[in-house]
């Protein structure tokens, strides 16, 4: 993995792609699969919905800490596995033969096979909506993978891949933050 | 149109797709473009940021309604328009030809076109996020459009469009709620 920029961090969030929540308890990692995530601004902030029906939740609110991995659109069998064990019963890790990397700002580990990792940490849980506010602290990604096509879940049990690639940057530019 | 279940209009957002958020000020219609939303729950709730710097925001805050219109690709240019210029000096149904339909519970217009549009209102604003809880009121979709690939944006002033469908019903269907 390689240093992705945290100005580039919202851009890997921002096209609404299924995103596998790293947690650590502190005795073992544990591992969700969210498509209920949103950008909040420029600087690295993001939103994910989720609450106390998760096993994740615990560890997210004592270490408020949590990595947002982007998986690619080959692994969908995975997120889809992990979406529908419980951590409370299951070591995900091993069940799914995932690869955990140490993060480098807090419990959270990064998941290998991963397009990005962002590393969070909580910055505030809105009641009663179950919203947590991340702040990104650090970014990594796999230059191997950095083209892959994100998987978008509809929510009925199926998920389309990324199709064709349209180019508008040239009629964007002046809204596009500097660094991206 | 015809009436989309309020049941199945998280369907339309958990994708990630760019949204076009209709307001109007009691005076004009506006819309703007906007790629930060987010599914809160399976009951019609919903979340999007944004902020005073647009000129939609004081209409949002001040009527508590919205339509969530859901563009097909092929509406990229005007999506892309809307996005670069501001409600304050411009007339943007009439600058980029759009047809607005009546809202059915509120003053926020349905954007004709669209794949879908979800009429809201305003439940909470949480400060200083900019995150605007919404609560689905009722929900439109065009039957010729429904199967349209959306829109997503990378953030970058590039798009992808939806590519192939990945059913995974069957392995997800005790984790779909009822009448998705």
């Amino acid at each position: 993995m390689e240093p992705l920029p945290l100005a580039r961090a919202f851009t890997l969030i921002e096209p609404g792609p299924v995103v596998l929540v790293t947690t650590h308890d502190g005795t073992r990692a544990n591992v969700m699969t969210i498509s209920w995530t949103m950008v909040l601004d420029f600087d690295g902030h993001f939103a994910i919905t989720t609450g106390p029906w998760n096993h994740s939740w615990r560890a997210l609110v004592e270490t408020r800490a949590c990595v947002l991995a982007i998986p690619p659109a080959g692994m969908i069998d995975t997120v889809v596995g992990i979406g529908m064990v419980s951590g409370r019963e299951t070591d995900k890790f091993a069940r799914f033969g995932l690869t955990a990397l140490p993060g480098t700002t807090g419990p959270a580990p990064l998941l290998a096979g991963c397009i990005a990792n962002i590393e969070c940490r909580v910055r505030e849980i809105v009641d009663p909506w179950g919203i947590v506010v991340l702040e990104a602290q650090a970014a990594h990604r796999d230059p191997a993978l950095a083209d892959e096509s994100l998987l978008h879940a509809v929510g009925d049990g199926s998920f389309t891949t990324d199709g064709a690639r349209l180019d508008r940057r040239a009629a964007m530019r002046s809204k596009v933050p500097p660094g991206v």
